[in-house]
């Protein structure tokens, strides 16, 4: 039964912001009120929301009252500093940001995979990496049926993940690459028109960038596997708003291609897209505004027993982000 | 003790014959003459080589009188044809395309890891396929001290893979995109512009395209090593020159992450390129333009015993075939 619960954005104004507010209109969400936080250089805009113009507040501490349900996306520092002002005031935070996704008191959740862990909350829901949900969406139903030995994966992750300014200068730099002009760059720290790098996120002393070292830690946690072995290279490529994924997987159980695509049909979330007669598999634009991770190429590595190889393309806002965390907020409302 | 040497060079026009022209002068190869062989619609064009401007002739079966080696990379099918008259009229063909590679007649060559293979040659010799060619520079080293028990492989391949055609086809295509035009394609088969797509080669009956059977197979024929164990996932990303390699090697001999560094230091065209501390690896950019395969990011992979992750990334045009096959020409004039 659900009941309309007042909703507050917290970094309205972002790439995720905005896609939460698009999700929020599209699915119906059960609002009795919605609030748009953001910091005060963004107080006073407008944004659009079911035919209406909303306003922006700045986000204070004293911003929560009678709100129930916070989404936050405003970084991790304005996660750390604001949500326990939202918990104490009695709201309930679903937060996008890394900043408490390993605290073991905090669930980390994907709902098609975990929604059990929500009810466990003490105020705060944690939304993982949007790698780690691309990964695991189709990766927790073989999981689930086969078990996994190990997991290889490389990413093809997009310029969304840095946030909208990081979209924009991508488009911006390319322009400017095409016009034989000097760009200067203010967000994304390596030329990235016609280019790519290894993830920009801060090495580990392991040599594992932390964008990697999620992958497997925040898999672990969702997944209730603690031995779980999952190895990542995270890889930043010119493409503006879904993740792709190399995945290569060796399987407890004994599998075949058949049973894998099996195990895959008809999973919530996950849409098997390919045309193996024209050789089109998914690819970031077909992802892009999809709610669906898309999944193509299931097929045995040659190189080893029971080891697969799976390509997955998922929209990094989306699902990878705000959808996830709308449909926590979904099962919270209920 | 080198000889002046009689070259020709079949598809001269190109991406790659392009550069066969700026890496003959930029070496100063003992040239006899030069010849430039393109299809009968570049012929009467001319091309700039050392301050001249040399003409384009039509190729035929009588081009290659008087010719010692003949440089092809005008596609498989044109070597197929045009080769074995080279060859007749006594002319040694270095082969670029994939036409003659698992021929066994045919020695298949890196000159920094089987130039003795060279010797072999029946009147043809074949250049790998540009991924096979920049995975092995760097694996090669560690494959000799180390030995190797399976490499799982994920590509960022470059447009320049596809030719000059498909360079400049994403460049049109990403300022339609971004100017908000249509675009018709003529080169490349799926949308380029910040967008990304697996390997547009053939598919074969195991599920893998005809790119990631190259990297195993040709990488066996080169090595000697009839049961290497190599997976590769390969995808084409909007990135205009330099092939990026994501690989995961399982070693047989243990090894340690110095291990590696310094089984690489010095090894002729391979430069270790990395600042750990300012988060800098290798780029495409760094590479484009470059003779030397460029590796960063070594570490110990945590998922499993004795493996290791490295970060790769070579010029598709010139390592990756034009450099490779003047290498080969270079030994050939010895």
């Amino acid at each position: 039964m659900s009941r309309n619960v007042h909703v507050a954005i917290m970094g309205a104004t972002g790439a995720v912001g905005t896609e939460l507010l698009e999700i929020l209109a599209e699915r119906r969400f059960p609002l009795a009120s919605l609030k748009l936080l953001a910091s005060a250089k963004s107080a006073g805009k407008r944004l659009p929301f079911k035919g209406e113009q909303l306003p922006v507040e700045e986000l204070t501490h004293d911003s929560f009252k009678g709100v129930d349900i916070v989404l936050a996306s405003a970084g991790g520092k304005i996660s750390a500093t604001y949500a326990p002002s939202a918990v104490k005031a009695g709201a309930v935070v679903v937060d996008n940001t890394s900043h408490y996704r390993m605290d073991p008191t905090v669930p980390l959740v994907v709902p098609e995979i975990n929604p059990q862990a929500i009810a466990k909350h003490k105020g705060i829901i944690a939304n993982p990496n949007c790698s780690t949900i691309i990964f695991l969406m189709p990766v927790f139903p073989i999981w689930k049926k086969f078990g996994l030995k190990r997991a290889v994966v490389s990413t093809y992750q997009a310029a969304s993940g840095a946030g909208q300014t990081a979209m924009n200068e991508l488009c911006d730099e390319t322009r400017a690459h095409l016009d034989g002009k000097p760009f200067a760059r203010t967000v994304i720290p390596h030329p990235y028109a016609f280019n790519l790098f290894p993830h920009n996120s801060p090495m580990t002393d392991n040599g594992y960038c932390e964008e990697e070292i999620k992958m497997t830690k925040e898999s672990r946690k969702i997944l209730g596997a603690d031995g779980l072995r999952i190895t990542a290279m995270c890889v930043r490529v010119p493409v503006l708003r879904a993740h792709s994924e190399s995945i290569n997987l060796e399987l407890e159980k004994k599998a075949s291609v058949e049973e894998l695509y099996a195990a895959l049909k008809g999973v919530p979330g996950v849409q098997i897209m390919e045309d193996r007669a024209k050789n089109r598999w998914p690819m970031p634009l077909d992802a892009s505004g999809k709610d669906d991770v898309l999944v193509g190429r299931i097929r045995k590595d040659l190189s080893q027993e029971n080891t697969f190889d799976l390509w997955v393309v998922g929209d990094q806002i989306r699902k990878g982000a705000a959808l996830n965390a709308v449909q926590i907020a979904e099962i919270l409302a209920k």
